[in-house]
């Protein structure tokens, strides 16, 4: 049915309900998240424009919005089964990208398939968007877990999702947005009155950096 | 950590919603999903047991209460998956096996491991109990979907769920069933009032049986 | 209506909340408290058949499935009125037993009138499955509670509920099953992170037996 | 623990859902009810108050926002118990009673026990006021029905509930008010866009009248 | 529409959610909020006539069931607008104003517009009925705060809101009614469990007065 | 505090609900809408580009995912006041564009505040990316009002809401666009199954154009 039943997908990710199964105090869909992560890379895109790296604000604005698309498709599974193995996270996103391909062929108007192939490839490469979207991806999952565990969510999975996520934040290869994150924001976030003691598990996990 | 461990995971499927980013005026779990399956099972065994078919009734619980089990793993997402392709839907099976097995191994003290290997296996085979297990799953989607175009949802999706459990309902070897099914229980549905014209689309896949 | 209103009156066990009015975290419905009974009564049947006591599996899994059916007629209201006097209990009872048996009467095909009376009536008697079911259900109390206070619901009902559900557990002539659940279970529940202090609310009962 | 403990159980009545077990597009709280209710009375009461009939304010503004206070102890279950059978309509209000008392003399300070019991009795006597709770409570239940036909509800129910309030509501003898109801009120209900055909099942009520 | 579509409109009210936008274990809604407002008024109000002096019931009904209606044309913004500049809240007063006089004149008949105009006027003057408005209004702010912490909730709104509703009750020309407040409910709130130090809290705004 | 409370901010835009008040077969936030805006931008910026009109993608990607931040202060209230006058209006931009510029003041550190001055300024002025901006917008408006016309929402108020966004997007000075969405999107509209005859209605609309 074309562009329309694009948009209609759409409205689909506002009923994906991140990290399903997992006790939470607060649901977050994977359109609000798609949302947040858009405006974390900004934010972390214009720090690094300031350290003289030029970024190409479209493909930015692109990767960022599409980059949890194909979870239409088969959900929000990914992070239960990248922990089980490498195998399994790769055959995941084939089946991903087939059924995407499908969606394409099928549903968009063909002078605009090139596009949406184009929009709707895995975002996560090596160039500087590439970073800032895997940046800006990684934080909201830390931001998730952060305010799991605030709230006194004792729920192993929420450390754990923190500690991976703070790790990961911490080895990306973006200099001025984790300075800036390590220095500035994470220096704020230790301030905050807490359920859990934040701060201990934070400490450690920069201690091991 | 045990069957503290176990017995904790079966709230997690409290928490997966089936049919998950579909639009539905009311959601189900998985948990929920799987009480009720157990006792439409129940009720056909005694259709079948009435016709002189001797059920196995420890297995039949067996199979009706853990066959959503391995969804705690991936979430509920073969429906749209088997769609796809028959491929995908092998895949996803070993992946939810292999997760199984590791759960099990893991979670499960020595001495139960065998038990829970022979209760957790997929329990849709050519056995009468498999065949009941069968009949009772596609009767749950069948009656969700009843629900939804009752109430006048006119998403596609729905429709197309009712005609196909319908359909697999029908098709199943279990004749005793599948006619009290068809006799009488279609019959009542069919008098109920509805926003959607069930009638006429249940009529149409009856005459093409 | 037949078999049809009673398939269809399942569902309306997933709109009944468990505890109503008190504040919780996690809200239960009595069709997913039913399938983790008889997850739980599966479980402690197979340590109670290994001890050389013989199990009638289908009767456990009638009792099990069947025993909050009746909360369709009248609600979630039988623990605050049990707190309240025996008199109550036994009214309650007998109004919940009236309408089951007009149910049965008015709803349920004559063929099957007699299955169903057998399989609603009062499943906690002092045969082994009836001590599962009883020792099952209250279980799932005692998780319900746990879950409240381990996230630090700091509302006194889930205490009272904790330590009661607890203490008639222990009490219960199920002795591989106590033994079990008291030695190696709760030795397991002990070493959760909790917001409140479970470990010593759990040895004071413990002691006190 | 006195007046802090009734403070803190009019919270309780915000989680006691109305018509529970039942399929809703929308749900209600017994405490908006109370206070829908307080808005009814006094609306109909200027209406009497007009017509010459003295209103007592004090006694109304009791009436309405206590009526429903004993709903705390045993939740919402009169309505579907009161089709059950009249014998169990009155044990149950003399169970609700019984807790009442025991929660006045158990958390009440002495001093204010007597105007307690007086502000918790049963509401709906044959005086001005007394009908007015009952005309305006029966209407909350009559737009409640309303709500749930307007939007396409096919459950049987809510139909039922709408034809036994709105017959209930036309017998009260506060002619003042049943003629406004009815020859201004249901004149603009019957002109809403609703997805079933209201106009004719009010119509059916009112030539039955 | 006229009365009709007045009574519909309380409805709304049941959708609008206090405090919008914060995270909360609880959500209220402006009717169930409005309730228990009717409810702390009567209690003090009924000390405040102890103490000798005469209470106008029917007036005090009006406020208290009135007093937030014009939230359904603009919804709950007034607490952080109101933070934000005294000019604010003068300019959104008289906003809600002119929308509830467009609705007066253009729903309600004729005949009700003077009744209407008078009850839905600012009800919190400096009248007893008024004062008593102002505590009962502030109290329920008090107690939705107190939830917040009792529970867990670090969110610093939570713990200002206390502050400052404690703050305005201790504050107001209510001997009586404050009194009672500070002298027995305060002491029974500070023996409750609660996640965060409301001891302390309380004390130290307590000491400031 | 920093970009710390910038990104929690975000998280309270997951809480702001749309079209608060009103009955809506589903909910849907502001953080979530924010992210379609981005989406449908996106896609009519291409058709715009293709026509041979340069499309600023930094500037449209800061204007989509930011139009909506102001809500935060004082939640989503405009389109009911919108409606009620034009001064209204007006003097809310205003509170907002103040609370707006306070925020930036106390929580963005001195090196941003020219960036996020600039970025969360009206976005939606002349330029093509200002049109595009509000074309998306009230596109989402459209879908919303869509969804709940097609579910059988009778309430009047998304009528009005379909009706009048549809109106302003074929207003809007942007051909192309406006073009495809006339004659290729809506086309598809309106072969869809919906429970109100949205076809009549949309064809009322574009004759009046």
């Amino acid at each position: 049915m074309g562009i329309h039943r694009f948009f209609t997908s759409l409205n689909d990710l506002e009923r994906i309900i991140r990290a399903p199964g997992r006790f939470k105090f607060e649901e977050h869909n994977v359109a609000a998240h798609s949302w947040k992560v858009s405006q974390y890379a900004m934010f972390f895109a214009t720090i690094e424009e300031r350290e003289g790296r030029p970024v190409d604000w479209k493909s930015l604005y692109e990767r960022t919005i599409n980059h949890d698309f194909a979870e239409v498709f088969i959900g929000d599974i990914k992070t239960p089964v990248k922990y089980a193995s490498p195998e399994l996270k790769e055959i995941l996103a084939k089946v991903e990208e087939g059924m995407m391909e499908k969606f394409i062929l099928k549903e968009i108007p063909e002078e605009f398939q090139e596009v949406f192939f184009d929009r709707m490839k895995e975002g996560k490469d090596e160039s500087l968007e590439g970073r800032l979207l895997e940046f800006a991806d990684k934080l909201d999952q830390f931001y998730e877990a952060f305010a799991e565990l605030k709230r006194g969510n004792t729920d192993k999975e929420f450390l754990k999702m923190y500690r991976i996520a703070l790790s990961k934040i911490l080895d990306l290869p973006l200099t001025a947005s984790v300075d800036y994150f390590r220095d500035v924001i994470l220096d704020d976030i230790m301030t905050e009155d807490t359920a859990i003691d934040i701060r201990k598990i934070t400490k450690r996990v920069l201690e091991a950096h």
